[in-house]
């Protein structure tokens, strides 16, 4: 299946032209996950073709608005759509006053459930799991409470070889389950068939870890070690490290070297300060810690399966 | 002056590619006023080339998603352009506290006043005055607490007759503002030369009235007399009237009959359900009893005069 990114902004605060505030569509394992939903998300989705009702989750880093002023706008949209399926979000607690001031004063009635893990937690836990995915939370240091999120997806069964199964006629169907779970077939007379003889590996599993906004935090790499595409924010270049520092964000230099101690096997950079017309400094400051590197930009698809991640324009 | 008129957006609440909720920006007497604010508005503001810090007043119909979602994010980037002007918002009661809920839980400090005027009155009253314009609030028929509003020139001063003045040498420079403000001239002798020898009546004050969202509303007729500019929402065609009465909104029928009862200058249509994919009929159905008859477009501006309305793409 492989992950699916679709970049719908990549902006920091300050509005600019041809860019939208934080918002990425993220597919993995089938499920469709919003994360962040800045203002204008939902014409972004639009644009991309994205049809909305798949979306069952969404997770908010923080409060601030350009992270979230999509999000009341985007639901009651699911309600004139008569959605029905639960919508969860995941989002520090405040977020929950807030929806209830503005479904109390504009009168905003739901037509489908809708559930708000209020995350408090300074550490990283796990919020999230089914039988495909895991998601952890990831602290990270901004102004006001802010969490990043780890999506991983669950180890996959070993893969069987049958050529090599259909040397050990002893190995019925019904026992195929097991040895893809792993385990070894134990004959009658006590003697074993290791797994590894008559299976392989399965592919890796594939992760997506999404932080932004954060001072450059880089104990984050024992969280992060071999995660298949690391977003991070750069909102700064390195000439610029003391605003960084001022405001709690990141310079590209700062992520590049997370991603290097990461293991990472894609750095995309997002969230640039409107101050930068020319985003390409970013990526050049960010390759001399670390390769691959991409940037984040709007209306764009990042694609990652098994072998090389590659982005296109649908 | 004139009435400048830049629709930002004219969707109704299902947002729709190629268009934007709610949104105007009216310049009126070298004012500037956001009219509802949709979300999306700052990227139309950006995009439509108007500088933010201008807008010194923004009027907000009603708490449905639609025409304010977009508000908390305008303030957000007033703050973060260091703005230091006031800002005035008229708007339902309910928004001081949805706004306070945002600000406390992100963290929202204004670099500028907020000053917000919380509307409750169900008559129509001047809710606002300075030298130049009078605003008054239209109380409309919706789901929830509903104004729209009527902006209005002061009356001007009357015009000198140069040619006319010169023949009565006793009129001094120092007369002037009196014959301005319609005074007749009395001599030593008390005998009079009347204003009217000296003065012509000054242009008509112009004035944009605007109601969105209502049900058709007739008895609104008798306070939008001569108004200039008649924004009204029209939801629906005729052909789905039912709907219109069910959701409390207008057709564009009914649009019209408001405009031809109003003499109103100009009929500017909008507010136009997702569901119709051409408009054209929109404007065809209001003709059969109003002229001149515009559909409000995202990007377009209407510039108002003495002599005719036109509408231009800037």
């Amino acid at each position: 299946m492989g992950i699916g990114l679709t970049i719908l902004g990549s902006a920091s605060a300050i509005p600019i032209h041809q860019n939208f505030p934080t918002a990425q569509l993220l597919q993995l394992c089938g499920r469709y996950i919003l994360i962040d939903c800045g203002e204008g998300t939902q014409l972004q989705l639009i644009r991309a073709g994205v049809k909305f009702s798949k979306i069952d989750q969404v997770y908010i880093s923080h409060l601030h608005g350009d992270h979230f002023f999509g999000l009341p706008g985007l639901l009651a949209s699911f309600e004139l759509m008569q959605r029905k399926r639960p919508l969860q979000i995941f989002a520090p607690k405040g977020l929950e006053a807030i929806l209830k001031a503005i479904r109390r004063e504009s009168g905003m009635r739901l037509s489908y459930p809708l559930q708000i893990a209020a995350l408090t937690t300074n550490a990283s836990e796990v919020i999230y799991a089914d039988d495909k995915i895991e998601v952890k939370n990831l602290p990270l240091d901004h102004r006001i409470y802010t969490n990043g999120y780890l999506f991983e997806e669950k180890p996959k069964l070993r893969k069987l070889d049958r050529a090599a199964v259909e040397k050990y006629p002893e190995i019925q169907i019904s026992d195929y389950p097991n040895l893809k779970n792993g385990c070894d077939f134990i004959r009658k007379d006590g003697t074993r068939i290791k797994n590894e003889w008559v299976t392989r590996d399965p592919p890796n599993p594939l992760s997506y870890a999404f932080c932004s906004d954060t001072a450059y935090k880089p104990e984050l790499a024992d969280l992060l070690q071999n995660v298949s595409v690391l977003y991070h924010e750069a909102t700064f270049l390195e000439a610029d490290a003391h605003l960084a520092r001022q405001t709690k964000h990141s310079t590209a230099a700062e992520a590049a070297r997370l991603a290097r101690a990461s293991h990472a096997g894609l750095l995309l950079l997002g969230h640039f300060s409107a101050r930068y017309r020319d985003c390409s400094a970013f990526k050049r400051e960010a390759e001399t810690h670390f390769e691959p590197v991409r940037l984040a930009k709007a209306g764009e698809v990042l694609k990652v399966d098994s072998g090389k991640p590659k982005m296109a324009i649908p």
